[in-house]
């Protein structure tokens, strides 16, 4: 009997799959052919592959790479630019200001390499985004090797690089064209801003687009309280039925937010397919609200755990955004039993895949998906000891403590460090000489 | 003119007092001499001393110490041990059976000094604990340098350490003997449990023995909804106004949580004087309730910030507790204007300080104080752009940005690794032969 021979081999970790059992291997090994998943197993289950490549995770969990279900890459730029305000004040006297000096194809480039060493430092392997210039945002992500869904902002107003807001879904279509097939990890998608930002006839000619493509169709909607108060006072609907009503919702929607909802709405929302994009600090920093989590989990809907973007959050690091999602269910029920740890991993990893429409393909380590693996080093003083990993990868570990990180079984990051990118380079970029206090 | 000499200089940093006139100074300096700050000024404001030792701290924040209002450092002991259970079975089912079997005078030594380890590496000078075998955490934390108020733990029930509640006070009391003036970074405390774990008597008598030595008194109060349920139901007060009516709210009392209050209540601790150590991560793990921190802070309390014990968080950083408390009033008020920045990183130094009765000596960089300083190094790939370091502090960085760390001017930390400690043998104690899952 010969034994199987991988490319890449990676040993004596614990393994967590998130597969349907939720099988988790201690002394496991997981082994990479081609970029994708040979096998896993452990001394005692299966002979080991051979492999031209051994990677010891002794004292180490290894998991899938994390899904980011939302965010706005290039918003990097604006990380602390202005905080503690009113939503519409940090809207229109800020960022939207900001977005008209600072976003050009440079800057957006740019700050979308610095998004994509932070999300991979931090073991998201794989992000769903929507921006302004999006053409940029996906030759970034593409060198850097990590996975993302990216849609081009629609929104019917001028925008950064679409002074026209007649041309904003042309511009959108021809970004979906020349992206589709075009790089390994980059699936193209339509990122309609909003119902109170698109009209009906906007997010119906972006949604039939996503449909022949069979793409993505992202959405923000039911955020913040006044936006669904205006929603009724506009359409006579919430945004959930507003978007039922004019036929948005599918299973290849994703809801951003879907902070206010009642049952009904959720109820609508399970029956039509329609994911969600969970982002609860997010929430929490702009003061929009608490979503209903545990109850759109309860309705069968599928939902994801995202950072959102940088300027409202202000990091893109996924593991802090799981402790806070359990966290803050925890206390709105006042009951520590909800979102359970388990419960979260599988929000940033399978289920944050089935979100953004790649659960074929990452999400969970089987055999067959594309290798999206984080290595993550528990041997540390803050993450001893051990009893249960879930609740240390939810309650214990940060981004910081990955170690290695795999797409389609590219290393991308080893002993904390990238391997496609100049960190070096990127932060002296956006340093601009010395700490800079605005206040 | 002769210029000033210092120990040691930190220069180039961009310097966060935390005074009263909140200075923030680029480009600044701070000495250090005889373990005391000596000055602080820029090379525009004031000539910089010369020094035995340079330190640079170019593309850093230089701020006082973090202040963790609230914790149980030997229990890092059960860090993840039992998770996302109902607070009763997480007790009486988890946490007091593994008190019963594990906690003795070694592991309390060990674990402690694990948890300080945690601690000053994530840039916390001092802490304010209480826990059972206090005498062996004071052993510990005096070996490690940091700055500390201890408690030895009174309850009216048998234990680890005290199988006759009825010399609970005696045992506290020798513990305060034996440490008061022993060590210059521990400063005993009496710390009673709760309300309903301590008959009026021992809070009276406890309380008596702390205002002999004018020492703070630490008790657990108006955590739960349910306490405050039983609380009337058994006292016919609620345990705020319980504590007042039986005379222990003063100046000099640190009350725990504070999470279930109303108006009367805060005006009650505010005209007393008592202060508050709000513990949000630990609240939401337990499921416990939201505090109603910014009226607090409007009544006029002082409110510092904790992590509370391990098996409630589970880790002891601080930075992400400054996070949680700011998103968690902003998400609960639905503004996000409250809980600014600003005020966040005071509630974890100067005010903290001063919730832990510490303030003449620590909490703030100025002159004469001692010299308990970090330096946050924000020259990386999840700290740039940075336009108001306060947003930093508070948003963005984590522990892990922590490079230095003194107290008492003496180095403890230094390019993020533990002076005084030998982290490796530390992780191995608590590391048992590789992850193991227990679920």
């Amino acid at each position: 009997m010969t034994r199987d021979r991988a490319d890449t081999l990676i040993v004596n970790g614990l393994v967590i799959t998130c597969d349907s059992e939720d099988t988790v291997l201690e002394n496991g090994w997981v082994s990479i052919t081609g970029g994708k998943i040979g096998g896993i197993g452990t001394d005692e289950t299966a002979e080991t592959p051979e492999a031209v490549e051994i990677i010891d995770a002794n004292g180490c969990i290894v998991m899938p790479g994390l899904v980011n279900s939302h965010t706005h890459l290039p918003m990097s730029l604006f990380r602390g630019l202005a905080d503690d305000l009113p939503l519409m004040e940090w809207l229109n006297d800020h960022m939207f200001p900001a977005e008209r000096t600072y976003i050009n194809p440079e800057s957006v480039f740019s700050a979308a390499l610095l998004s994509c060493a932070e999300m991979l430092l931090s073991g998201t392997t794989t992000c769903c985004d929507g921006y302004f210039y999006e053409d940029r945002v996906a030759e970034a992500v593409h060198t850097t090797g990590m996975r993302a869904v990216l849609g081009q902002g629609i929104i019917d107003f001028p925008a950064p690089g679409v002074s026209d807001p007649e041309k904003n879904i042309l511009h959108a279509s021809a970004f979906v064209e020349k992206w589709m097939g075009r790089s390994d990890t980059i699936t193209p998608s339509l990122f309609c801003h909003s119902a109170y930002t698109c009209s009906e006839r906007t997010l119906k000619e972006a949604k039939a687009s996503a449909g022949r493509h069979k793409l993505l169709f992202q959405i923000h909607a039911a955020e913040t309280k006044d936006e669904c108060g205006q929603s009724v006072a506009d359409v006579g609907l919430t945004p959930i039925r507003y978007l039922d009503k004019i036929g948005i919702l599918d299973e290849k929607t994703l809801i951003v937010h879907g902070v206010w909802m009642d049952e009904e709405e959720m109820t609508i929302l399970s029956a039509s397919g329609a994911k969600v994009a969970h982002c609860p600090e997010s929430n929490m920093k702009l003061g929009s609200g608490i979503a209903p989590v545990w109850e759109q989990l309860g309705a069968g809907i599928t939902v994801g755990i995202g950072t959102d973007g940088c300027a409202s959050n202000n990091d893109l690091d996924m593991f802090l955004e799981m402790d806070t999602a359990s966290k803050l269910q925890k206390v709105t029920k006042l009951d520590p039993s909800v979102m359970d740890a388990g419960t979260v991993v599988k929000m940033a990893t399978i289920e944050g895949a089935k979100a953004v429409g790649l659960d074929h393909m990452t999400g969970s380590l089987q055999p067959g998906k594309e290798a999206d693996i984080i290595i993550i080093d528990t041997k540390q003083l803050h993450l001893v000891p051990m009893y249960n990993p879930f609740s240390h990868i939810v309650y214990s570990a940060k981004g910081a403590d990955v170690r290695d990180v795999f797409v389609s079984g590219k290393r991308l990051v080893k002993d904390r460090s990238l391997l496609t990118m100049d960190a070096e380079q990127i932060v002296s970029k956006f340093y601009n000489n010395g700490p800079v206090a605005i206040k």
